[in-house]
Order: C-alpha cells, then structure tokens, then sequence
C-alpha cells in the first residue's frame, strides 16, 4: 500500500553532490570555502563540555542571533538563526506559499527550490533567465500575474555567479506583490568595491528576506548553519510558528558565534577566493572555456562546442582522475561545468588535467 | 501588509517549557535525562577536528544510520536519523497528511501535534484519552471513520507516562488505515520486565513508524537528533524527497554514534531513574499527589482537590523556590504538575518544598 501524499509520489526528491570521504579527491564540486574555519571556532569546539548536552539548546539561539543582528545593524527581532540555508527556504516557502499558488523563481537556478515547491504542491513560475543570465525585464510583472507570494533568487546567482545590483534588488522587491527572499548563500564572495548591500533595504520593504549560510563564507558546511533577516512581521511567524523549536543545537550556537566574532579570519578567506576566481577564470578563458562574470565562489565554464570531450564526459574524466566538479544534466547547463573556487594547488591540478583532456582546443588556440 | 498564509495567521505556535541558564534551578519541567552522556560522547567531542566542519556532513548519516538499524535488527534502509524527535514528526506530517484531511491523535499529548497539524493546514481529530489515560475503544474506527492517514501516538504516553503494550500497539496498527507513528520518545525508561517491543512489529505492519530520541534516552537534548524506524516504502519518500538534504551536522553524527556504542552507559542511567521514578511516584502519593502508573521519565502529580494551592499556584510557588515544573493551563490537566524524573538530590529538594507549600495536606495526613 502506498501512504505517501499524491505529490509527494510523484516528484523527484533533490539531488546532492558528491560527498566522498577520500581525503585525496580535489573537491570543486559544492562550492566549500577551501580554508578551514577561524581558529576561534576550534578554540570555542574544545570549550564544548560534553556534560551540557543532557539539556534542551536555548530555544531561539538568542545570543547567535543577537549577534547576527547586531553585525547586519538590526535589531535581534529582524533576525532567524536557522538550520543551515535549507530550512530557511522552507520556513519560507511553509510560511508564504499557500499550496496550488505558485513559487516565483527563474530557472536555472538552485535546484532545491522547485523540490521545496513540490513537497509544498505548489507550481513553479515557469520563468528562464536570460542568455546572458540576467532576469527577463518583466519578471516581477509575470511572478505578479500568477499571483506569486513568495519569490527565491539566489544572488549572487547560482551556477552562473552573476550578481544583481542592490539597486535592482531594491526595484525587485518594490516591484513584486509577494515576499522577495535573497538568498545570499554566496554573497561574501562578493567584491567589496561593487557596494553590495542589501541588508539596507530592509528598513524601506517589507517583504524583503535575505537569507545568508555559515556553510560557505565561514567555512562551516558541516555544522548546518544560516539566517534569515527581514523585518519583524516577516521573521516573527518562522520563529514562533513554523520553525522546529529547538532548531539549532548547543554546539552550533557556540561555533558560529565564534566564527562571526573573527571577522578578519573570514574577510581573508573571501580575499583569497577572489583573487583566485579572477586567476581561474582568466585561465579557463584562455583554455577556451569562458565563464560568466561572477561573484560567487565558483565559476560556471562553458565547454566549446568544438571541443574533444563534451561538458558531460570532461566531468567524467576529471572524476576519473579525483577532481569532482558539478555537472547538470538539463538544457540550459549540459554543456557547461560548475567549478568551486579551491586553493591555488586546486586550480592548478584542475587546469593540468583539463590541458590533457582538452588537448584538440589547445591546439586549436 | 500580511504575507503568511492565512492558516499561519490563525494559529498558535508550540510553547516550549522554559530552559533557564541558571546551573542552581532544579531542572525538573523538560524530562531531560539527570545523568550527562555517556564518556565515549565526550571523547568523540574531542575527536572532532574544527577544519573538517568546513565541507558538508555525509548526507544521510550512513554510518549512524546503520548502526541505529543494526541496533533494532532492521536494515539500513529500515532508519532514517533526525533533528531530533521534531523533525521526524514533522516529516511524517509533510508525507503523509494532506492538507485539509485530519491528522489523529488523541486530546491530551505532546502539544507540538496540533501545531503540526495546524502548519500543514490539517484539522486534527477529536479525541480524548479516557479517565485512566488509555485510548477510547473505538479509536482506530473513528480515526478511519474521518480518513486519518496518519496518527501520532505517544508512547510511554506524554503527560501521563501510561503504556500501551506491544500487542495493543500491534492491534491498532491493523485496525489504522493510515499510517501509526508511535512516538516512542520517552521509550527508553520502560521497564524493560515489561518486554515491550514495538519495533518486532515492522515486518507484519507496512504501516509503522517507529520514533525514536537521542535527548532523553542519551542525554543529549543539546544536539537535536533523533530517528525513524519502519518499512522501506515508509521510509524512503522521507529520506530522498521531505527531508532537507543535509539534515544531521557532521558532529552530532560522530556523537550519536558514541552514545549508541555504550548501551551500557545509557541503560544504567535508564535504570537509575526508574528506580527514582518509583521511589518520587511512592514520595507524591504520601503527600496525596496520585500518579498515573508511568513508564516514561516523569510523573504527572495529580493536585488533590482540597490543597492549600491549587496546581498553578504551586507551579509558580516552586518555580520562586527555583524548582521548575511543568504545568499546562487545559480543562484536563489543569489541576496537575508534569514532574521530569531528576536525581534523588532534586526529587529531595522538590519533596521538601511540596512538604511546606502544601502543610494543609501534610496535616490531613
């Protein structure tokens, strides 16, 4: 007998990315900070008395989420601490999107999302981003006409790193009838010279969420750790109604107040990322494999049409020598590969085998 | 302007028991486990590097999840770990109960049910637990009756500690229709003379599910981890489509595992607080507070009718004694403490302050 919900049988649940244990592999493939968190958040774990466990985490991670205001210029009410980005994706999506009314996002993008639409029974807006993946100029009025409440952009997008203005953001979110949630899982990748802000625009919209992750910018994917921050009326129903509610445990709480806390530590692994985004990316370009400008902690290189191996068995090949990369298999990405920003001895052990595997473009170039 | 959905509007969220900072309150209102975890947790804290944090934890938790399976004699397939006991309530919910189709369960018990229940948009059935705290006859009729296709089951029973026994559990997963969760939380602390032993029955019931905690049991309410057990088509849908991806961090993996090792830490703990368990049930009645027989790891202290303060007033006078317990403002349990098994030093100290609070009762004696 079958006891799951119609939907829930008839869709496809989200697909990870390779997690091998080998310490060897060169993983480029989820888009992991390749430095190690601050030296404050291993000084925070050995402070960690197992014996506290016995009892119930604080139940809103109220100092982390003090803190995490605090850092944002808010007040404590504006912020969520949350399990990892992923559950504040869903709180969202539980919270805002009534089930048959559809979830606003342009396609392609983080492939969670229209998996977190379909758990909710709710279409999708059926919207692409543009060739040079920009959104289409009359999106908000689309996601408005189907009567969308909630609206995902991942921004800096994913896989194609480009970023959107806070000045568009702004117009965005003025723009859409439903709530508007950034989700900013790669924003500290961004270049400070660019201005990025969008925490700024919160005081001035009220359906503006941004959602932020330790996973990347503080080197902390393991411990499954992200925020949401909004303005009150947007927070408060995830915090005191459809949010877990002892949704982040003890330990977390006290690794990433700690890693929050070392700011120069972080800022200075998202220093190294760019300057070896901008190495990589030249690098690819010189290889034949152009990239979209990004601002992200990968590079989305698209395979030549000509070129020896295809984007599909180049992503074979590299798994064949250790080096995990990201490849999707739909229309719009087939023929590209998702590359996380590594250390410089990454890159370069990528940029060897590629060499090898694509000796025709080189010969070519 | 309001953007939740109108049923988030409408509800109430889940009231969790107050969990103060302060090491002096006697901590008797969470049903946490008295005792910490055991030293292999400790040591396997130790054991965590910071620098591995930096990429994501395996998936499913294989490791912990095999050896959870391997604990009952099931398969791997047969376990699925969660955050915690919540999450794996709320996924059974999200799977399995439509929205606007009822959720059973029976009026009183863990109070997260209805809340669940109201998220998912899903009216709950109204029933009620006798007057000896056993299920109406013609429960599993009327949860059928009104197209149940879930029911959550606590048991040992939440607040009232009481049993339903193996073959009664078997019994209504046979006359159900829909999915039985049994919600087995506080499972651990059953006497083990009794020979329950729910999870025998997942081969001949495709439609069990088996909650299980690391919080009470293992001691360890800080980490949030907790766990499913039952056929592989129950579990399947919840592991690759409900769940978000990343679900258990890569340190409460690690832990979990430790804690599961040393069965004997854990069943000395688990014998030592029933053995208090008897001896406060046999201290309350004495002092005219009847409890229900319980084999969870608290009491629910009945407050006698004629008492100098009624179960309220004595909830607020222990807890300016700093002594916390649990009191739930309902018609039917109004008039009782929920009292979590503590030390014999906490039992005492709770005993000698009921002892002065309640002298009008003392004196009837």
């Amino acid at each position: 007998m079958v006891y799951e919900r119609s939907n829930i049988r008839r869709m496809a649940g989200y697909t990870w990315g390779e997690q091998p244990e080998d310490a060897g592999t060169c993983k480029l493939n989820t888009n992991e900070n390749p430095y190690p968190p601050a030296p404050g958040v291993a000084t925070a774990l050995k402070g960690v008395d197992a014996a506290d466990l016995r009892t119930y985490p604080q139940p809103t991670a109220a100092p982390l989420r003090a803190r995490i205001a605090e850092h944002h210029k808010l007040a404590t009410e504006n912020a969520l601490v949350t399990h990892g980005g992923d559950e504040a994706l869903r709180l969202a999506i539980t919270t805002f999107v009534e089930p048959g009314s559809p979830l606003g996002y342009a396609d392609p993008s983080y492939s969670l999302y229209p998996v977190l639409a379909a758990i909710q029974n709710a279409p999708v807006l059926p919207a692409q981003y543009s060739e040079d993946w920009t959104l289409p100029a009359d999106f908000a009025k689309r996601a408005n006409a189907a009567g969308a409440r909630l609206t995902c952009l991942v921004n800096p997008h994913a896989p194609s790193g480009r970023l959107i203005t806070t000045d568009d953001c702004g117009r965005l979110a003025s723009e859409l009838d439903g709530v508007l949630l950034l989700d900013e899982a790669y924003a500290d990748f961004i270049d400070p010279a660019l201005g990025y802000d969008s925490a700024a625009l919160i005081k001035a919209h009220d359906n503006l969420l941004i959602l932020r992750s330790f996973s990347k910018g503080y080197s902390l994917a393991g411990l499954r750790l992200g925020y949401l921050i909004g303005q009150e009326a947007l927070i408060e129903p995830l915090l005191t109604k459809t949010r877990d509610s002892y949704n982040i445990d003890a330990i977390s709480q006290r690794l990433g107040l700690a890693a929050l806390e070392d700011q120069d530590h972080a800022t200075d692994t998202w220093r190294r990322v760019r300057a070896e985004r901008s190495r990589l990316n030249d690098e690819l370009a010189r290889r034949g494999l152009a990239c979209p400008p990004s601002q992200a902690n990968f590079l989305l290189a698209q395979v030549p049409l000509g070129a020896k191996r295809k984007a599909k068995a180049l992503y074979e090949a590299l798994k064949a020598r250790g080096i995990l990369v990201r490849h999707f298999d739909t229309p719009r990405l087939g023929d590209s590969l998702r590359i996380s920003i590594g250390t410089r001895a990454q890159s370069q052990r990528l940029l060897n085998a590629l060499d090898d595997l694509l000796d025709d473009v080189s010969a070519a170039r």
